[in-house]
């Protein structure tokens, strides 16, 4: 028997005790004894949960005990996960975390750390809740040379989408009404202006490049400026808007990285993927074009995925040969130099048109096209972020609006 | 720098030298070595080719060499790839293969053989190509209790039922135009008579269940009966027809396993998995819904999965903890007791029509759906097989034809 142990007893925390209690049967088949969980930490108590007698608020006493040989990391934020995390793979005992913030900072020391002390340091609910694109990165995909990631890594906005598409509705209705059901939290920042999903990406990138992303180098806009016009701009071209996170090379094997809401034809694989579901595109120079979809994020989804790497563990304990990525840091070519096609909104003046046609280069849908009184919309690009920031800039009274297209 | 043999240099056997050479520093980086290939076994001769020099006819020159570590299979079928893996396996000498074949019957037997030897029998290339679906469902979703799968694992006929849709042909005319183009081969009956999915499916269910599921207890069927006539019928109800390959418990806990052809709706994940593309669809009862899509066969792509395989082997050398399934037997519930919905076409006549309403359980469609002279077509079930046999010898003259709806 493998007795673990639970940091943060949240969402995620919980259904890491509820899987080991409901399919016990499969973990121990396949981990190839069984899991107890003997300690969860929080500071709250719980009354009438079925581990309630297991609760401590002392991280003591679980570092400090001999029995503990895994330990779950479902806290999120950087303090005091960190501190726990760097303590316990110290003391020779292996971490399994969804803590994309901490992965996204730390991951390069942690897991140098955990190798040092014969232990694991995993995080594959750390992106994609249940899908499982660490594990496929990091130890499938191996012999590629990985050209491009695209991913809808970020339920509650993709869910938030889904739902202004369907509904036509404004994105503070929306936002409003996920809140109500649960599927946005009540500061809802992080999701809605697209930090996680940057986090998410770091983590993608970096094991990509086999070298550190910081999220900071990673251009990051979130969905609060789309509006139920730029859905019926998206209809009439067959087109939907997503927030994707991107990374890929250039020509001169420069990372591009990048967060943001893209305009997506009906042909694009990531077209359907709809509401919290997540999926994952990757693109390999031997294997050309790979999905990955599914549920990402939730209770059993990412907590499902946080045991399937305690069972990695438990299978090859005394066998830590992880290396996700090297610490040596990869840098984010300047987001000014990378290209994309756009959709601009400018108000509806002839000489106006006129003009925004030599600045944007050309147009490729119908500059009449409309949804809104006194404007009108046109497609334009390739052009870098800079060209594109100049020809703005030159347009007297500038744009109403653009989204990148994909 | 590890030294590897291939044996069998056809397309896939070539595929691993080519990224070998290609991909020299990824794969140098994940491995953490160089890999060389040393000795490549077949029986013809490859003037011209770069690797001509290291082609031997004879495996005792590659099985006694204790330079060679880890040897990829090539060969395809039983024999003799079954005594050259035994014998590569006692010997100490890992092995990763793309060969199905082998696999659906001896992977048991080979596996505990290389645990007891202190090396691995890997077959991430033998289902879905370059999609890391072994890995997937051995390492990644092992927490969770599995409770159907459904794929598209056969790229040939994957290949020759789109277009048959998208140019209303017949099959005898896709086939043809195929094999010119080298999507099926001269002799294309294990793929048009379903028994490459059949093989395959067997693997994905044993790793399902964690049994051996015997390939000659899954119900196959290929696809050389569809006409365009029931792609029309497709069509007008907004699905189109796939040669699925489907293993899902009952609520008994019985494993149901079948390859046909099917048709699917639009609303289906695997209704746009469109050529020679493959998907699977896993449903694990904490994850709900995944899906795994990508090039399912071809050189570089079932190659490279191959490759993950040696690197898994190199990082993982000394410490063999695979199990994949155990050799007990799982059965597979008789096909009569299987359920279906079902697209039925009869002759029309008014009384054959009144009479198939009262045996088929009533349909869902207009029975007056007909797009050949004289016939007419309508959706029946849920019917077990058998419900649904006996429904059709009550039918004086019997049915024209029969789809199953997934």
């Amino acid at each position: 028997m493998i007795k673990i142990a639970i940091l943060g007893y949240g969402i995620v925390g919980s259904g890491v005790a509820e899987i080991i209690d409901r399919n016990k049967g499969e973990i121990s088949a396949r981990a190839g004894m069984e899991l107890f969980v003997k300690h969860i930490l929080d500071i709250r108590s719980f009354p009438g949960d079925p581990h309630e007698a297991k609760v401590t608020a002392d991280f003591e006493n679980i570092v400090n005990d001999p029995e503990i040989s895994i330990i779950t990391e479902t806290m999120g934020g950087i303090n005091p996960a960190y501190d726990y995390t760097k303590r316990a793979l110290l003391a020779g005992k292996s971490v399994c975390t969804s803590n994309k913030e901490l992965v996204a900072v730390h991951a390069p020391e942690l897991s140098r750390i955990a190798a040092e002390n014969g232990c694991h340091y995993l995080f594959e609910g750390s992106v994609g809740g249940g899908i499982p694109i660490i594990r496929t990165l990091s130890r499938s995909l191996t012999a590629e040379r990985i050209e491009s990631i695209t991913g809808i890594i970020n339920g509650t906005t993709n869910y938030i989408l889904t739902k202004m598409e369907d509904g036509r509705a404004d994105f503070t209705t929306v936002l409003k009404e996920a809140q109500e059901l649960g599927y946005a939290e009540k500061d809802p920042e992080a999701d809605i202006q697209g930090f996680d999903a940057c986090r998410k990406l770091a983590i993608l990138s970096s094991l990509m490049t086999r070298r550190h992303v910081h999220y900071e180098k990673i251009h990051t806009e979130g969905i609060t400026d789309i509006t139920a016009e730029d859905f019926r701009y998206a209809k009439v071209l067959d087109m939907t808007i997503k927030l994707l996170a991107m990374c890929s090379y250039d020509s001169e094997a420069r990372l591009h990285a990048i967060v943001a809401p893209f305009l997506i034809s009906d042909e694009h694989p990531l077209f359907h993927v709809d509401s919290v579901n997540n999926a994952i595109c990757v693109h390999g120079n031997m294997l050309g074009d790979s999905m990955y979809y599914g549920r990402g994020a939730g209770k059993l989804p990412t907590a499902s995925a946080i045991l399937a790497d305690v069972i990695e563990c438990i299978r090859h304990d005394g066998h830590a040969n992880d290396c996700f990525w090297l610490a040596e840091e990869m840098a984010v070519a300047p987001i000014a130099e990378r290209s994309s096609r756009f959709l601009v909104r400018i108000t509806k003046e002839e000489k106006k048109i006129q003009l925004a046609s030599q600045l944007f280069k050309g147009y490729e849908t119908d500059p009449n096209l409309s949804f809104a009184p006194g404007e009108c919309a046109f497609a334009c690009g390739p052009l870098t972020e800079k060209e594109f920031e100049t020809a703005c800039a030159a347009l007297p009274g500038g744009i109403i609006g653009r989204i990148r297209i994909a």
